[in-house]
């Protein structure tokens, strides 16, 4: 374990974190003002560079090149090019050093924001109201990679220096892939330990959800709607294709009580159909149909075990019913298909990060689990590393009037603060006398 | 009944469809070869107008005015602009008239192709394979128009005139609402007898369907799919909404034994979920879900009823089930709001149509029943004009390989010329002597 922190330091940074806090709501608010839809993400990397540099990271912009990462398993089939998007890397890298290094990431990326006349706010005006922070983004994660740059800063502003290699990691696209912070470990990210500040309403994660997401293309045979029977409408063939997967939803989540946490979640399988697009034409039976979604699965499963099992319930069902076999049903991967990970009790990096929670609010730090993927997946099941996914309380990610509470994010942003200083230890800041 | 014409007219007619009917597949395979997509009819309306022109026809085109036609009865809501479109009328005004006044109509707008990689040939190729003529729109209903052109010019050809007005309609949108025959209508059109050689098999339809289309937008609350709970699908939604628009087909399938012809049909209300549209991203929970179709009703049942009934089961699924009441759909008209015909038998107009079959093809004329909408519903139920619908053999109108039997189109033309000229009464071409 790193040796606790000296009470004066721990004061000297919280401090600095406080006397900051209105610039780095400032700094959310830019970055939450720049959109970043998954693949346009460009502008608020411009953004989250110049911020590093000003700090005196040594910064470099890298593309996600999906070709030359096809076949490492940290992977997720891609769907988009990424041409006109890329990651930012912001080192620290102490003469000499003695701690333990640490990677700070967050994403960028942002999901889509349904339809902006249903929120209170414009979803990327940004709105401060009282002690939330409105915004696509502002709570998933824009305001944790807010947290770990003003984290950074404020050991720097208390006059310390960090003793071991820091990685700032700002990447793309975790909401459909993972695929950003794949290629950063494809590049050979690799420290000690990796902090995440998702929302997680200040607990840290124990345990992901698997996940795999799909696309799934029925085939109707158009006719005219006077001839009902000469056609099969592919918005029906669709609807089956739902029920059967829901069966599959009922199975797996009938696994959950071998899964210590899982078992108290509702629906932890959490079947999403999240798109449909089907037929063209108010009056012809629909020809085609198209649907989206994802559906998790447990830790410690393999994701070809489960992919496996996903693809004979579909080939199954084509079996038992002749309108299935008809709409012949095309699967197609199309984003995160990575397992999930369990955070086993006891690392020397979740014990240093609850001492500065509890520092922070006075409480024990809470572990959960988020049944969804998290970009910590990737460094826990492919690069062996402890991967920390802590953040604020938000409301609403991937809803309407999505917000982050601004003293939670203070609270947060002292514990990262507090951590990455003892994880990575510190010393006095040499300042040319005279 | 208008006087049977003399046997060498008939030979001399007959004889000009078949010398002309090269010419008539050709100028068929023009007009499908102009793609005629609703709003986008410019283009063969404009080969149709210059075909009528060059025949002595008087041409004239006016554009559907949505706004002049809002409060006609046979005005359904319109969601598209009709600007960049327009109707074609062409005339025959004999000088002395005796016999019937006739309307030719056919409509040049088409449905979508869906995907044409699925047709064996281009859809707007209009490629000709033994007996068929293959293409978006050969069948419904190009074909139809050609043969009116192709009759009109063959009476002629023959050497006889007409001795009642006649008017070819070239109209627009009959597929989603039938404004253009609507706006034919608000002009003024009015004559003694309408002929619509839709596809039917060279049957003639005594009976159609009263058809409603509708749009129907359900909301959901969008989550973290890793929050099932605290969010509802709008696609989930939207399902039991075609759960219960199933029911409503049930039940007004129910009533068919109360209407002779309809109950000979398996589904004659013919619900069709046409479109669906949901969602924006695999792993949200969808906010928003919409679609579009259609469902048919009795001849005879008021248009105000049906809806009135469909609004009423629409809200009392809302009121059963409160995940509907969140969804709140919201309920459009979006096309046909048209009362279906029943044409009984003894019309002088049928008489006439069933001599001039039976002499073309040795049958008796066989009436069947369509169950969607017709343009002729508009002559028959807003102008108390008899309308006869009657075409050519076709095969997979609004599916893919849509096409139409050319034997069949010249036995059809052939009977619409046999028709139009004992209808309107014919005269020998006065040819100036010397």
């Amino acid at each position: 374990m790193p040796t606790p922190l000296p009470e004066d330091a721990i004061a000297a940074i919280t401090h600095a974190v406080d006397t900051s806090f209105e610039k780095q709501v400032a700094f959310l608010q830019e970055i939450v003002r720049a959109p970043s839809l998954r693949g346009a993400e460009a502008g608020v990397q411009g953004i989250v560079a110049q911020a590093l540099k000003a700090r005196g990271f040594e910064v470099e912009t890298y593309p996600v090149d999906a070709e030359a990462l096809k076949d490492h398993p940290a992977y997720s089939p891609a769907t988009i090019d990424y041409a006109g998007t890329f990651n930012v890397s912001g080192r620290k890298q102490p003469t000499g050093t003695s701690g333990r290094s640490l990677i700070l990431n967050a994403h960028v990326d942002v999901v889509p924001t349904a339809n902006p006349d249903h929120w209170t706010h414009p979803p990327f005006a940004a709105v401060r109201e009282g002690d939330w922070l409105y915004g696509r983004g502002a709570g998933d994660m824009k305001a944790g990679l807010a947290a770990n740059l003003f984290a950074v800063e404020a050991i720097e502003a208390a006059g310390f220096q960090l003793r071991a290699p820091l990685e700032f990691q700002s990447v793309i696209d975790e909401e459909v892939t993972g695929n950003g912070t794949a290629a950063a470990i494809l590049r050979g990210a690799s420290a000690d330990a990796v902090l995440i500040p998702e929302p997680t309403d200040e607990d840290v994660i124990f345990a992901n959800s698997g996940v795999i997401k799909f696309r799934i293309t029925v085939q109707g045979v158009s006719a005219h709607p006077r001839e009902p029977a000469s056609g099969l409408s592919a918005i029906e063939a669709a609807f089956l294709v739902i029920d059967g997967l829901k069966a599959l939803e009922t199975r797996w989540n009938g696994e959950k009580h071998r899964h210590p946490g899982f078992d108290l979640l509702g629906n932890p399988a959490s079947l999403n159909i999240g798109t449909i697009h089907g037929g063209e034409w108010p009056a012809s039976i629909p020809f085609e149909c198209k649907l989206e979604g994802r559906i998790g699965f447990y830790p410690g499963d393999k994701v070809a075990d489960r992919i496996a099992d996903f693809e004979k319930a579909l080939e199954s069902l084509c079996r038992e019913d002749p309108r299935l076999a008809k709409a012949a049903p095309k699967l197609e991967w199309i984003g995160t298909c990575q397992a999930g990970y369990r955070l086993e009790e006891g690392s020397a990096a979740e014990e240093v990060l609850s001492a500065a929670h509890e520092q922070v609010t006075g409480s024990a730090l809470r572990r959960s689990i988020m049944a969804c993927y998290l970009d910590a997946a990737l460094y826990m099941n492919h690069c062996d590393t402890p991967a920390l996914t802590y953040g604020p309380l938000t409301r609403n990610i991937h809803g309407i009037d999505e917000c982050v509470n601004l003293p939670s994010l203070k609270r947060v942003t002292r514990t990262i603060a507090l951590f990455t200083a003892r994880w990575c230890g510190i010393s006095p800041i040499e300042r040319p006398s005279g």
